[in-house]
């Protein structure tokens, strides 16, 4: 039997979840199907059945590494005192992501944006789904929370507003911009970094006399 | 034959509208038949197709009413000299459509915020509704322009950030928002409010020193 190197099953891992997540973004979860899958991929039943053992599985792991990626970034920013501003931190995280995510491209279109919507739209009905995005988004939230309080102990926001508010708003921004790219069509991250930018710019409401 | 007023004609419409957008928001806009819509008003086919000619026009008329009230109140405000600051108007115009929509209710759940996922995952396949929310967004997002230019006039925001990315900003963190409350439960929106407070009062990075 010959011997297969971890490298080279990190990256028929890495090819199958590519190609799954092309296969989910072209048509949702629902209409696809592990033969289309197969066919994407162009590995044999054995191949990929050896690393996961269906769609729910497929999609789970992707959800999963997405979202890890997410709070890796934001808890890595977290530990930094104080955190980068929230205009800096959100593009370098949301571009970080969007670069690893380059493979994921259908006839010359970055598809992962739609990929999202697709998820988004598989949890109203898959209640497994519906809790590996909700645990990924807790962990997201709970380092955005984190930072919140960087910025709050450092004095760069006001005190008086719920980190938590703030986190669920930042995730927000993130999660409005990929709904845009996904129906509008892809636009650079600095368009977000420059919008939160002006925004940051305008004051506490209570400050302005 | 018995005289109609306009009333009647008006609350027949919302009806089929209100019934229309809980199938859709329940199933999917592709998986609902007219059969579904024509059982969830308690019509007959003839009462509903004077009003519409079948699920598209149902839909685009849905998208239409929704985007159309957003962007009436966001160019409301920027009438007004200097706006309203974006925490008090994103938490204004969102808390009025969402009242606007509480007839949109299933089993006690509020379900306007599945629709939006719905319709965004239907705009990936469906070219004329993509063409509709396109139009609608880009109503919003000029009425959302033409407040940020209102904001940086009146000496409320720096000057040297495109007007363009503030407004698709701000129009992110609503659909994000939005977003979160589908997949995770229904938020009050001074949740939104309070963190776009939070944000605002960071001040400008570059005026940081």
């Amino acid at each position: 039997m010959a011997r297969v190197t971890q490298e080279h099953l990190d990256a028929r891992r890495r090819q199958i979840l590519d190609g799954a997540a092309l296969c989910f973004a072209r048509n949702g979860f629902h209409a696809t199907s592990m033969q289309d899958v197969l066919k994407e991929v162009d590995l044999s039943a054995g191949a990929v059945y050896r690393y996961f053992s269906g769609k729910d599985e497929l999609i789970n792991a992707i959800v999963t590494e997405v979202l890890g990626e997410i709070r890796e970034g934001f808890e890595a920013a977290a530990r930094q005192s104080p955190p980068p501003p929230p205009d800096e931190l959100v593009a370098r995280v949301m571009g970080a992501v969007i670069e690893g995510k380059r493979a994921v491209v259908d006839n010359g279109e970055f598809v992962f944006p739609r990929l999202i919507i697709q998820v988004w739209a598989e949890t109203l009905r898959n209640k497994e789904l519906s809790a590996v995005v909700h645990d990924g988004y807790s962990s997201v939230r709970a380092a955005w929370v984190k930072v919140v309080q960087g910025y709050q102990d450092a004095g760069m926001m006001r005190p008086d507003v719920p980190a938590e508010s703030v986190a669920r708003t930042m995730i927000a921004t993130a999660q409005g911009f990929a709904a845009q790219m996904a129906i509008f069509g892809t636009a650079p991250v600095e368009v977000l970094q420059e919008g939160l930018r002006g925004l940051m710019s305008m004051g506490s409401p209570d400050a302005r006399t």
